[in-house]
């Protein structure tokens, strides 16, 4: 079975994230999405609520599972059995930053391969921090998150956090 | 009247800021230097010492206002109905950043325009935080910033900030 | 009356190059998009083609003006009263082509600046080159060419050019 | 059965593509290598030679098929029922063209992805062009590219092509 | 006498930068490795134990001095009468920043030049952060760092950094 | 004696290239101009006179030798027993393509490195490339090129080159 992790912070998924992991569950029998629990610098929200987040979202898709690590990334793919790992590319400078990525678990694991899809042409503006800064001032999230993201958002912002 | 937004943090001005200023207050009739009040990270002057720096420093301009606004920048422009916002670019890094702002902009309104100046090769180094980092180290600001901010920057480094 | 200049050899223009132009004749007073009369290699179209495509193309938009040019751009902007050169990007390689033109211009015509536009995210692959590929090999053009550039390049593509 | 398609015009075949064309035999249930015969500018070798070395090139490979092309990519791709498209990466410069041209492909096909692999960091100053050069000048060509390439750039430079 | 300052925070020091000390030691008569003391955001290492690790690293190397300093950096070379500082390059996003700061010191000290080496693809996308990333992790850190940087991280980790 | 090498087509010289030369000799004992001879493209000068400019414009720098080759740079820097090739850097394009021949160089001949000088803002636009252009439009050139060549380029651009 070909199995495939997508690994992430998702502090929260957004719709760009949403485009990659629908178009990795048309072409892949297996998808885990594997959310990074312990981030190096405070989230906005917790492990339990971002996964929470995902399962809602991806509950349409039935060969996509979502799951939490911690430690090494590659540790992870090799304990799920999986050989690649999926990453999305936006930018020149993500590109930079996942080469160097992808390179250095290329020398951790010579047995895993990352792949990189580029986010189609009308999310390349998208990010999880770009999220954050329009919920944060307050502008609109339609058609940039997830109905159920957008409402916790909203939800957020207005207690004051 | 066709009016330009120039925002930015300004924390402090330097002379790459006034290099695009004082093109813009060529060209067109009326310029906004938008100073962006609440910032993310602590700024090394506050809200009114910025501005007030700015205002010493177009003084010589009449058709540029000096102005504080805190929320979304598109809702700004429309506020002072302007429909323009012009930044500057020095380098690769800035392009990408500036481009995903763009975008967004143009997402939250699309009737608001991005424009951007190349700064002129004389400031493609310049930036607040070079500025920041040679006055923290005692080294010469002349030619890097106008003299109204030089003095501050000065007084602030001997007090011990 | 402020004035701008767009140039470049539109060989031939694309659904990119108009978004630019619309977006331009909505935000200024008179746009003279200015075709670049002697390319350096072969175009597909001669300049009398490309003038009068884009002349239909422009056809209902009341502010633009379309011209050919020759010799230094700079020189031509003078001889129209213009100040502001406007030039399209989609990428990091098109920004740095046009850092180096923009800083060339500024030491030809200190008094002649040029501005960039974004394109928008959905334009963001698209330039006269590929769809010059995608004609070549027969692919579809709708939506990435205007309609009159479409049956020409059909036409052309048919008779074996 | 997962199927994928590496294109390119492989004039000639570099030890970098056999890193790719390994990792993806690796991977993949099948790999079609797929060689674009009708070059834009005269290539080095013809469709039938470069055919030929990367059929001698990938024999030890049992699940991978070289074959030629000509037209759209995605046509081809469509044909040969793949879904999907693989290109390598080396640098920034092919980041922007590779994603100019996924983009283009997802415009033309959207059930076709593309996915892409960084080439392992020894190869990543190594190209066609690069291979080209050095034999052009004479210089050492082992662990550039595979043993019958090399006999085969060695004879045809000696006989001074 | 040739004498070239590589300057750096060194927290820890990576293969990476050994490639490039060991580079200049074979081609500069002297070279003094300058460890920048005072790092704007709290290192791993403290000042003494950096310069210490780099001693032990540089050991077997005659011509090399390992120094500390603070302040400006180009007011350092000149307290050391060398004339040329020499950076290590990796990626395009170490280029852009690395060329603001060789033209900001040309400003503030013209008499100084600044020459850049490519670090060797093997090191490419190896730094200090990645080290870190890894050790915090538990992951392997051999090849990665000298032996005695290894043990030190390891010793480090163990107690729960 | 440490010696090094400027190589490069020079079709024509630049202020940008002088830049270089001039800071080189500043720096180190000996700098060789070496002239690559066989160009793979038509130049706009023969070699001989493009060694000719040179040594003209590097008449009043006693240790900096004007000279040709041909065929792999890596063994021409070994013929001269230098050990350190030179190369100008202006943006992120060149950095690519710069990398890419360095890496390639320290393959072929790994006791031969390449040592790179950003050349100053001022200089960021020019090229070889830009001064054709702008001389065969009948622009001014004055800045850009030394005084001889741009008698030369006035002369051949007079003559209807």
């Amino acid at each position: 079975m070909f199995r495939v992790v997508y690994p992430g912070s998702f502090d929260p998924v957004t719709n760009g994230h949403m485009n990659i992991i629908e178009r990795c569950a048309a072409r892949f029998e297996a998808v885990i999405v594997a959310v990074l629990v312990n981030l190096e610098k405070e989230p906005w929200f917790g492990p339990e609520e971002r996964l929470q987040m995902l399962r809602e979202c991806c509950a349409h898709l039935p060969n996509v599972e979502v799951d939490g690590f911690s430690g090494l990334l590659v540790d992870y793919v090799r304990r799920r059995e999986a050989n690649v790992i999926i990453k999305g590319l936006r930018a020149v400078s993500d590109f930079e930053y996942e080469l160097q990525q992808a390179l250095m678990n290329r020398r951790l694991a010579p047995e895993v391969d990352t792949l990189f899809m580029m986010c189609d042409a009308e999310y390349s503006f998208l990010s999880s921090r770009v999220v954050k800064e329009i919920a944060r001032l307050g502008g609109p999230l339609n058609n940039l998150v997830p109905r159920v993201v957008e409402e916790r958002l909203r939800r957020r912002w207005k207690s004051g956090a």
